[in-house]
Parts: C-alpha cells; sequence; structure tokens
C-alpha cells in the first residue's frame, strides 16, 4: 500500500507528520513525502523543512493521499499542479483525505464536489467559498473513500480511524500504544465551542496558520 | 527565545514535530532544528527526512533544549557529540526536556542524575539501566528545570504545559485552539495502563520503534 503526502511551501508541519507517524506504522505500508521538485520544502514557520522525496509524476497512482494544511494552501486556490495530481490520483485511491485547510485543495480539485467537508475552524467560510458544505462539529469527516479532518492535530484522530479501516482495529490499537496516544492536555481549550471566546477573535484576527491572508 | 531541537539518525518524527509545532507558535521564539552536521535526516521509518539547519557548534546556548526520542537513541548509549552539546547546553537553559526515549540522550549526558525520569512505555528499564529513576505512571515528569515526556505523542502535552510556563496560561491555550488539539481518538488504548495484555505484550516482543535493540 502506497501512502501520498504532498508537500508545498507553507505547510503546517503537524498536519503532515501526524499522520505519517500512525500510516508509516501499518504493516506493509509506505508512506512517500511527494511534490513538483524533489529536495526540502518549508513549513509556514520558515523553521522546519521536510524532504520531498518523490515528484508527482513519479506516484500517479498512491493508494491513500493525505493532503495537509498551511498558509501556503492560500497561494493555491488558483489552478495549481497539486490539483491535478490529487484529481488524477483521486480516480484510483482507496482513500482519498486531507488534514485543516488541506481541504480547501481537495476543495479547488474538485474532490469535494457535492460533499460535506471540515477544515480548520477559523477557514470554513473559506471552504464554504469553494462550494463545499463545511461541517463546523466533527473532528472527521468521511463521504465514501473522501474523509476530512479538523485542524491540525485531528490528523492524528483521522490516521488512527483510517489504520482500523485498512488494517482493523487490533492493528489500530497497537499502533495508538505504539505513539503512546493518551492525550492529556493541560487544558481544556482545542475547540472552538469550548474556548474562551476572547481568545477565539484574537486567534481570527491576528493570527496564524489557518486564518486565510484575504 | 531560541528553542533547539536535536536531530540524528533514526529519530521519531512526532517526538520532534509535536513540540515544535507548539512552541513556535510562542511569541518571540524560535525553533532550531540541530545536528552533528547540516542537511537532512532521516527517521526511523527512512520515510521522511527533517533539515538540520545548524550544527551544534552553532547552538551552543539555546534557552530551551528538546530532545526526540527514536531506535537511533540505541547507538547513543555510548558517549557521542549529542551528549556533551546537551551537557554544555543545560548549564545555561531554561528549560531542558525529552520526549520518548529522548530521555535515554539525556541520561547518558548525565542531566537525569539522581532525577526522576519517564520514557517510552516499553524502554523503562534502559532507563533504569543508565541510573535514573523510572516513573511509569506520569505522562509529564517535571524536576526543576529538566522535563521528560513519556512515548512520542506525549511531546504535544509536554509543549503546552511548557508554553504555559513560558508565555502564561492564555497564550498556551490560544495554541492549542490555534492547533485545534481537542483529541478524540477512536480508541483508549494509549496507554500500557489501559491496553489488552495481548497487544502490549505483541508490542514488546515485535515491534518497533521505541523497544530496545537489546
Amino acid at each position: 500500500m502506497q501512502i501520498a503526502i504532498p508537500l508545498f511551501d507553507r505547510f503546517t508541519a503537524l498536519d503532515a507528520v501526524g499522520p505519517y507517524e500512525v500510516l508509516s506504522r501499518l504493516p506493509g505500508a509506505t508512506v512517500t513525502f511527494v511534490g513538483e521538485a524533489g529536495g526540502p520544502v518549508r513549513t509556514d514557520t520558515g523553521a522546519l523543512a521536510i524532504t520531498v522525496d518523490r515528484t508527482f509524476d513519479e506516484v500517479p497512482e498512491p493508494d491513500v493521499v493525505v493532503v495537509p494544511g498551511g498558509p501556503g494552501t492560500r497561494a493555491m486556490l488558483e489552478p495549481a499542479p497539486i490539483h491535478a495530481w490529487v484529481a488524477a490520483a483521486h480516480a484510483s485511491t482507496q482513500w482519498t483525505t486531507s488534514v485543516c485547510t488541506g481541504s480547501l485543495v481537495l476543495g479547488a480539485a474538485g474532490v469535494l464536489d457535492g460533499l460535506e467537508a471540515t477544515t480548520h475552524w477559523a477557514s470554513m467560510d473559506l471552504l464554504a467559498s469553494l462550494g463545499v458544505t463545511p461541517v463546523d462539529d466533527r473532528r472527521v469527516v468521511v463521504q465514501g473513500k473522501v474523509v476530512t479532518a479538523a485542524g491540525v492535530s485531528s490528523g492524528i484522530d483521522m490516521a488512527l480511524w483510517l489504520a482500523a479501516q485498512i488494517a482493523g482495529d487490533d492493528v489500530a490499537k497497537a499502533i495508538q500504544l505504539g505513539i503512546e496516544y493518551d492525550p492529556q492536555p493541560p487544558f481544556d481549550h482545542g475547540s472552538v465551542h469550548k474556548a474562551d471566546p476572547e481568545i477565539v477573535a484574537f486567534l481570527r484576527q491576528v493570527v496564524v496558520d489557518p486564518a486565510p491572508a484575504s
């Protein structure tokens, strides 16, 4: 099973690496980081670079696609090579998935036409502007073989769900134990439905990765 | 504030990228990936490479050190350049921290002498063999400025705790909301204290990243 994660300038690292860490532990699966050209690609902060090991042309028919998000997705609302690759790959994937604003890439590639999908909470309007029905109260949204996850860290939850679909519950549980994913955040402030309104408003205005540039 | 994350051959990606994703969002902080030599360093699976942007010599006095784990730590139980760098940096850090078997590096560097610490659940004996008192029932263990986290994904929880110590609760909460860290794993199987004994036994034998090579 070939799992492809496309990278692009100013992606968000955890969007990609959370699912990588889970899915690379699936027996018989190989994760490949793909992109327009080989070599290091920088994240949104500029402080981290992950190597693209194969070009889009070299991985035309992956079994699973996981598209990460990040501010770089806003430069790709117009047609871009990643959209053509995603659309072509989607024709034969077992699963086509996204994390965070990676769903904007799926949307621009036409994969979400007529479907519900989620994205980072601050980008719901942008997702709707692509003609997609945004879902803001589920962390993982499944529509047939198309699966979208909410912001950044939700890719870990999505990947564990996907691991169970692909290899069964016991394998997914073993992976969860392997990465000791027994979350104990010091605050219960990870959802816009739970967060202080002042902090939500602050993030909407000022921030940060997932806020639209416009 | 300079936050340094040392990389080495066969590290585990999420150990490093979880804390990076949290701590890089601290106002005024810069995260730098450091190593013996610049250039891409491969993870345990071989499928992912992160670029080392600065050598150990170029970052002698970081404010915060976060040492990731991975199978590569077992090649570093004998003296290695990373130990000298960690020990020297520790003299002036505000926080010296590790994720997963990164605590083996701290231990071999002498940072954990006389302290309690944690590590991946499957490597507790190895940590004890370094003369460290292992703690197997806390996800984050704080001993003054030395903070160790349990396996792989626990680095996200540790980093949010650390963000609160460094910049206050509201900043940490804003970061948690920014990365939408509202965990909803599909199974409750992330701790050795909750997991099926068969799966624990299987992972201890066969696996994988955090199991000792010996």
